[in-house]
């Protein structure tokens, strides 16, 4: 049967490398798994009590744009977070991070835009754009500026930005007037803002920043995946300018219907689960603390500071320019799993590599000894 | 801030009746509901029971085309329901059918692509179609066909068809041979063609018949929302020919991750509780019975034979040339909620209205008094 070309999209080379950790586990091995970026706990307690009680409902369909109580829950949380004083009505409740790229994909853009975003990047990016006919242009970050853009950086004839901070895989965030300064330039140069803020709630040292702290003209995306520990219920949300509000719901009426209902009144409950939230943040804390111990001293020196989220973007050109091979090299010698860059960054990603951080402590430091005596011994 | 021509899509219209009725019903009065799409009943309790159980594990992320057993578990269906022998391998869990046209059309079709579908029709078909880049072509059908498209109305120049059945709006059945000679025809066209079988197990005479009994050359799509009443959970499936798994996967890996996982836990456990379907199936029956004679009793004489889903659709031309105004006086002097025909062929119908018989008997039977009466004092 006939096949279209936006349908042929590049493979997550991450899930290659899972599938090769499962059959070293399968064949009875032990594997530490650092190529996953998702964490190990369950949902919330309190969020898996208030679905359990409500599981006597019939949990049909619920307004495309989500239960109001969930999207009143999400614009407090914005409030607290950013002291950013936020409309309800403005949050679209989505199903998952995905289906707000691909809500504010469609309301944005048409067939053939260009679209940019900086390398290294979250692959998707690159392939939801091409799966609907956009263009994804690709902007060479430094480390120097921690593996995010400049805004003397944006190319000319795109129509929109991604920004990510906490970025994926860099772990690095953009400070307030960073934000700005990129935001301004964008809007001068005509390009819609969008800015994932998926990993919000997971920093080190100051908070993370929102874009809706700089200007409401932009689609900010966040998820209940990460922070609150919820990765496959897939409930995620976008808040969006106002006069974009009705666009977005008629394409969430028609691509979604809505978002699944039984994640939403798990989320509603999440959003007051933050204790249990924080003791998974100190775990990542301590986690990381390992990571920018051990790594260095096993030999990966070329480290983004990893300011948030749970990954470390190591830079290995002094060890491989091959980092498909060396990913493999490291499973198989050290049953360490860990993700080449080529995901991230078509160009630059075959001398680099990611580290997740978001197991539990023990695994991390089990992992590290084994980078450390994988790399000794090379 | 700019705004894409493809984000520009038609809103649903029932949407706007169900917000009619709720603003009647904030006012205190009691309206029956025959204007939504979905049963009033909850998941099966055996569903519910799985969920319940599973609520300790992580719930992370699941492989992108969903858990290996509900894979099977779903093959394991065509082969009781359809006696075919389907290899679980070609099964994709989905976010809801509508999880599964956003992958059909992004892995079958490019920017500009026309595709067919039988008018009256499901209305997100067009809409999905238009935020994807595509163009709807309606093929209009004909009370005497039972709403369902001819081989010799598949038009030129079209890279797919459409095709439903049971239809949604008019819940009409395709025999096999209807089903073979439509493949056929749209083979012959090169035309690549997806079945909606989303009202399969809700028929009411003959068993309905798949795609796949006739050829495997079709993207099959299905879900857990209406026989097994979890509309609210957003699961589906699609049945794909083997060449294009490894597509779809990858698509579905970007656009999706996954399915939610909590859905997909209960939807396995679903396909065990045919019972408590089957008992809903004997609630929608007697509709359908106390509808056959009501509706035609009060008035509403012109309607497609019901043979499947829990819809009739209405050729009201006696009675209206504006369904919309018509829709919201049945809302006004009957409180009772129907839908203009507009929302499924925007061409014929504003003489058009749809009816769901999906809840209970009582409403039915109290909305068949009122629709009568409200026709008498007309």
């Amino acid at each position: 049967m006939r096949k279209s070309l936006r349908g042929q999209v590049d493979p997550f080379i991450v899930m290659d490398v899972m599938e090769a950790a499962a059959r070293a586990e399968a064949k009875g091995r032990h594997i530490i798994h650092m190529e996953v970026g998702q964490p190990s706990t369950p949902a919330p307690e309190g969020a898996r009590r208030a679905l359990a009680a409500a599981l006597e409902q019939p949990l049909g369909y619920t307004v495309a744009l989500g239960l109001p109580a969930l999207r009143q829950g999400i614009a407090d949380l914005y409030r607290r977070w950013y002291g950013v004083d936020l409309d309800p009505a403005r949050v679209v409740v989505t199903p998952g991070s995905s289906g707000a790229f691909i809500l504010a994909f469609s309301a944005l853009f048409d067939a053939g835009d260009r679209v940019a975003m900086g390398y290294p990047g979250y692959p998707s990016y690159r392939q939801i754009l091409r799966a609907m006919s956009l263009e994804p242009v690709g902007i060479p970050t430094r480390p120097e500026d921690r593996y995010q853009p400049r805004p003397a950086d944006l190319p000319d004839g795109c129509a929109g930005l991604i920004l990510a901070s906490p970025g994926n895989p860099s772990g690095t965030v953009l400070r307030a007037d960073e934000l700005r300064a990129l935001s301004d330039a964008a809007q001068a140069k005509g390009m819609a803002l969008i800015s994932d803020e998926i990993y919000h709630g997971l920093s080190y040292a100051d908070r993370c920043h929102s874009a809706l702290e700089v200007t409401d003209e932009v689609f900010v995306i966040n998820s209940f995946s990460k922070y609150f520990s919820m990765t496959g219920w897939r409930v995620g949300w976008m808040v969006v300018p106002p006069d974009h509000v009705r666009t977005v719901e008629r394409l969430a009426q028609n691509l979604f219907i809505c978002p699944p209902h039984a994640s939403q009144v798990a989320a509603l409950a999440a959003l007051d689960c933050t204790g249990e939230a924080d003791a998974n943040l100190a775990v990542y804390a301590e986690n990381r603390r390992l990571m920018l111990d051990g790594l260095p001293r096993a030999g990966f020196h070329r480290i983004a500071p990893p300011e948030g989220a749970f990954y470390i973007y190591a830079d290995v050109s002094d060890l491989t320019d091959n980092s498909l091979n060396f990913a493999a090299e490291i499973l198989e010698k050290a049953g360490v799993a860990v993700t080449p860059g080529l995901d991230f960054d078509p160009e630059r990603g075959a001398r680099t590599l990611r580290f997740s951080y978001a197991r539990a402590t023990a695994d991390i430091a089990e992992g590290l000894r084994r980078l450390a005596e994988f790399m000794a011994a090379r």
